[in-house]
């Protein structure tokens, strides 16, 4: 695919489409542009120019002109991404949505909030929190990723083992198309088979079928009753072993999450206050809700007897607001814990089928014992989903690309054997395309592509994202 | 589209890769395959022959040969389908599934059940069940229709307020492409975002884009307290307006359900068994189900006192399995229940936002009256899901054909002012391609028809089914 550069001419259309104020092409007002939450050089890229579209209509404009002239198109929402899946690597105009940030509509009686796609997460949780509602979509990032980039990376979190993944909370998308057609699939119908599913094709393509600029959210009664269990454990394993027993025990928790020894002591590190048994080999962190008091009580009893029947050190039940912020302040800081301690990382966001996590983390062991580097782990349990993190330390540019290198390598055998895959949450962006272009199966590619090829033929949508440039 | 006829040496062909007692050509043997559920001969037509592969390979060869000579392909589950989505129209090769009818696998430690598309919905349910789990999936024609027509057309069912339609509980499906390619999408990953999502393109395609030949279903803890309410009202305005209520009382039923005073009176007839209140002007069914026996008795008690205090004439609570059968008979035999007074009807399917439906009954009651005609009605009132039925009676085909036009012209367009749409789970098939492809608009329609083109370049695959034919 060969694209064009952005032209004077270009960027003066672009002010006749946004305004003027609407477009940046100062590098260093560029610069927070040129990278996401990837902490590495080699995923950074500075845009040519910065559009920040306030309509619809606008975003259409910009596309079929992009189009015209064979230009790449690179979608933003908060820059959260963990897959360097908003940076404009092959150049082009990103498009930020960060002024398309209102919500449009609290409908109380549908139980929907139809949002545009620069509100963050945090906002449409607490909108609908205030009016006793539950927007089940939690990602850690939550405060300050926008919904958009939730759809686009089909983001999970940490409320996925009960209320499900991004998608699941969708029901209609505006979407400006490759083409620069405005279309509105899907709205407040909770059961629609009218057509194709084109939702959920669109939730998770990252910006590369068509960019997002309104959402019809599904939101749920608020759950009365919320109780957190923290849970240590001497082992790692001893306490991973427990999260299939959790997860067959008849109940479902909304989250059941672990954190290995070495995340437990960069939270505390990182927090600067002392978390109890920080001494422990591991965490299992279980939330339990309900509308009723003794249902949630009954369940986080079971919970907490059988992880004592199988290895637990103690069961901390935390039924207040403040106690509950303390425990996810500790398990919420992961990235930036880690951060402080090795401020160049590369975090893993691998899934595996839940029976297999024991296995998987004993592989992640192995494979930092081998190659003699650190790399916590913690995450997303109850849905098999692990962020093992290889910290760079000291290491040199060139100690640390054939570091991970090696151990990435190694870990995707590791995960594929185990009926795995790259990723649970964060998406493949440009960090993982090579390598899901290397796992995927001739047959599996040429469905991606032929869809791909078909809703963009010039191929301008977020190139060599989730797909490898052809 | 120009499609070629089935020859001898095609059927020649279809023995060597399926065998001789798998290919029927004798139209008394293919009877049965020449329709489904509709009951119009509107929409029946005669296969030019039928074939009963066993192996993901011989379906790949009959999808590769019917390519090679431009013959449409018709995959078929049960016949249980109200869209005439299993009819071959266009002619050609009807692909019945019914041999490849193997639970392959049983995972209680991961909650997942692998089968093959031809088990039926209610093997499915009661191996689950068998084992202490629940597979959430639940249309009234689960003892018979099979799993694969439920993915085929994303089918909903009764338990679909509180647990989803069918594309929630599928993980991970083995597809032959319409190019005959076997790939697999998904497995027991419960997160993975890993490309696009091509498992939620494929569950409500029809068979259009593929077909699917293995199928990994999520379990769910069992339930271990189950309440039904039984819930009669003095009219139909009066009950359907609870509903709204009963969805924002902070409580997720698990099922909600409506019928009218014609829809009680039809189940009264066919099951020759009284049933209470049945002078009532309509029913609302509700079914609560949680891990606590006081949570499912304090949420029953809520939503019956709230039905109290706005208009209904009694509550009748179930709670042991004998009750219950008995409150759901009533309800599901209402397609059998129908066609005992009018053998030859129109079973719609339409949607609409919950709080809607109110105005959609007033509609459907005012065009009943203008048409002079029977429209019974009930449904998921929970979801906003109506199956309103037009009667024939004593109608002449005629006569029929001038009401069907009429009636359905008129409901589709209140519909869509309701912001509703024209199918929550029975699906498009042939019956309503027509009124989708008028209703939808041009964008939306060129987004269908690319990714039909890119993946069925000729079309082949059930042919006039959800898209109309070019």
């Amino acid at each position: 695919m060969q694209f064009n550069k952005v032209t004077d001419q270009i960027v003066e259309e672009l002010k006749a489409i946004v305004g003027q104020a609407n477009v940046l092409y100062d590098e260093e007002k560029m610069e927070m542009y040129s990278r996401d939450e990837v902490s590495d050089k080699l995923w950074e890229k500075m845009p040519e120019v910065v559009v920040k579209p306030e309509t619809a209509e606008q975003v259409s404009q910009i596309v079929k002109l992009a189009n015209r002239e064979l230009i790449p198109i690179v979608p933003r929402g908060a820059g959260t991404g963990l897959a360097a899946g908003a940076v404009p690597l092959n150049g082009g105009i990103v498009v930020s949505m960060e002024k398309m940030n209102k919500i449009l509509e609290l409908d109380t009686e549908n139980l929907f909030m139809v949002v545009q796609p620069g509100v963050t997460t945090g906002e449409v949780q607490k909108t609908a929190k205030a009016n006793g509602l539950l927007y089940a979509g939690d990602p850690c990032s939550a405060d300050s990723s926008f919904i958009g980039g939730n759809v686009a990376t089909n983001a999970g979190g940490n409320k996925a083992v009960k209320y499900g993944v991004t998608s699941r909370h969708i029901y209609g998308l505006e979407i400006v198309m490759p083409n620069g057609d405005i279309v509105t699939f899907g709205g407040k119908n909770v059961k629609d088979v009218t057509g194709y599913d084109i939702i959920h094709l669109m939730v998770g393509s990252e910006g590369t079928l068509g960019i997002v600029t309104k959402i019809w959210l599904k939101l749920m009664p608020l759950p009365k009753y919320v109780a957190d269990l923290l849970i240590p454990f001497a082992d790692m394993q001893t306490a991973i072993k427990v999260v299939p027993k959790i997860m067959t025990a008849g109940i479902i928790p909304t989250c059941l999450e672990f954190m290995d020894s070495l995340s437990i002591k960069s939270a505390e590190m990182y927090l600067n206050k002392k978390l109890p048994y920080s001494d422990a080999g591991a965490y299992i962190i279980c939330e339990i809700d309900g509308t009723s008091e003794t249902q949630v009580q009954d369940d986080y009893e079971t919970i907490g007897k059988l992880c004592l029947e199988n290895g637990a050190l103690e069961v901390f039940v935390a039924d207040n607001m403040s106690t509950q912020e303390r425990i996810w302040k500790a398990r919420k800081c992961y990235a930036e814990a880690i951060r402080m301690i090795s401020p160049v990382y590369c975090m893993e966001d691998i899934v595996v089928p839940v029976s297999n996590i024991p296995k998987c983390l004993e592989a992640i062991e192995r494979i930092a014992k081998k190659y003699n580097c650190k790399i916590p782990s913690c995450g997303h349990a109850g849905d098999g989903n692990i962020h093992a993190t290889v910290m760079r330390e000291g290491r040199s540019e060139e100690e640390w690309h054939e570091l991970k290198d090696n151990v990435l390598g190694e870990l995707y055998e590791e995960v594929y054997a185990l009926g795995g895959n790259l990723s649970g949450e964060h998406g493949i962006g440009a960090k993982r395309a090579e390598a899901m272009n290397k796992h995927m199966t001739d047959a599996q590619l040429s469905v991606l592509r032929a869809i791909k090829k078909a809703l963009d033929p010039n191929g301008i949508m977020n190139p060599g994202k989730v797909l490898v440039l052809e």
